[in-house]
């Protein structure tokens, strides 16, 4: 599998089901990282097909070149998160404007009308659908007012955040009720700088992650999340990478697969 | 740089570091895994030549075969977190013999005698050796009862460990006051269970995890850890690997660096 970053929790999370998938099927696995500014990466996965009988292309990793290199080869794969328009292959990926649903319909039936949402500025483009399906959801509601939209500066170094940013919205006019954060490592950031400032969650600021987070459960106050479905993922994209193997990559059917993720409520939203 | 697996607080965390150290030497730098049960492996070091001016390898990744292998050819590499009697070669790694001194000096000095080790039954080779040295030190100090270690056999899907496992040694004549925990990844499932049985930490029985884990900081309670000079283990190791690509692989001197972790001390183990 070849993914945009390690450090990212769907990789860390997602990693055993897959090396358990692969094993019960009795295939090697292995995962490597693609350096974005990497240009010999296309004559790389030429060199790939002597290791390897198939790959699985992980978000940002499936880049246009690298595709169209792969289908040109007619060398077996499978994009996990992430989807091309105009072309049928094979996917397996969360049902995003599912999840968005049923966030915003947890966020409205708790009563908050002042959404902020946080988002990493280096999101990738899948990220970027997504807020826009937020976005949509939360304007459709009647009495919800129209969410602010913050890029935050991740701090490579694990370090804080820029502080006015979340300060400025949390007091009026904006005064947001709730943070609605789209990647689980910007939470860490954000409830360490809330903690800092005293601000307590759910009673000053609630918060919602768009992504399961490690320790979300443990942590205080516990983290209500989208999970997506790692263990059905890993099978299904297994089985999927599995086939086109055999069939040496030239299957009749591609097949598009969406799991639509799971609502886990904790108490960083409140409680009706 | 190869590691053993991704699922693995320590690569996550370090990731970033390498990329920003990398980056700013302006080297590209990619991250991946190396399957255990894959035979092939030994070829595919040869074929990492025509793609990778060095390499990097971690903890278990560094296997005898494959070191052999890499001295033969002059390929330039480092280890990271592993050492190798009788091999003068570039390392990288923790000083744990001073982390178990730090941890244990920490323990004794808030008064608890009944010290429970908890590791991960898969555990490698270098937490093997952290595990002794924890036994010596606490042994070495007066009127500390012996140390009871209990392996833990990790669920793969991040289900629950076996419970017995824990309540058998919190209860007489063990009557654990603290628990050592060697893998952060063992803390969350040892946290969740203590949370479903109602046991407080730290009041019914304090942690401490020899790894520094993601949200350590904001769990309740916050856990007491070893902390490992992440960004300084990423520049040391880039530097050094650095130098060796320039030299070909044929420096005159290896160096063996370690750095000593830091404590740092959160409400999980009580306070003085």
């Amino acid at each position: 599998m070849v993914v945009p970053s390690l450090h990212d929790p769907f990789v860390y999370g997602i990693t055993p089901y897959l090396q358990r998938a692969f094993g019960s099927i009795g295939v090697g696995f292995s995962i490597m990282t693609k350096d974005p500014d990497d240009d010999r990466y296309n004559r790389m996965v030429g060199a790939f097909k002597k290791f390897y009988s198939g790959l699985i292309l992980a978000g940002d990793a499936a880049d246009e070149n690298t595709i169209r290199s792969l289908r040109a080869m007619a060398y077996p794969f499978v994009l996990l998160e992430k989807s091309v328009r105009n072309l049928r292959l094979n996917t397996v990926g969360t049902d995003y404007a599912d999840g968005a649903r049923k966030v915003v319909d947890h966020v409205v039936r708790l009563g908050y009308k002042n959404i902020l949402i946080a988002t990493d500025r280096l999101a990738s483009q899948f990220d970027r659908q997504l807020i826009s399906n937020l976005k949509d959801n939360i304007t459709s509601k009647e009495g919800m007012n129209k969410p602010f939209i913050v890029e935050f500066d991740m701090p490579v170094d694990g370090g804080e955040i820029d502080q006015g940013q979340i300060d400025h919205y949390l007091r009026p006019p904006y005064s947001a009720e709730i943070i609605i954060v789209v990647q689980a490592d910007l939470v860490y950031s954000i409830m360490s700088y809330l903690r800092r400032k005293n601000l307590r969650v759910p009673q000053d600021v609630a918060i919602v992650s768009m992504e399961e987070g490690i320790g979300f459960d443990l942590m205080s106050s516990p983290v209500t999340c989208l999970r997506r479905p790692l263990s059905g993922m890993a099978l299904k994209v297994s089985n999927m990478i599995w086939s086109e193997v055999r069939n040496a990559g030239k299957s009749k059917y591609k097949r598009q697969v969406t799991i639509s993720p799971e609502l886990i409520v904790r108490k960083s939203c409140g409680t009706i």
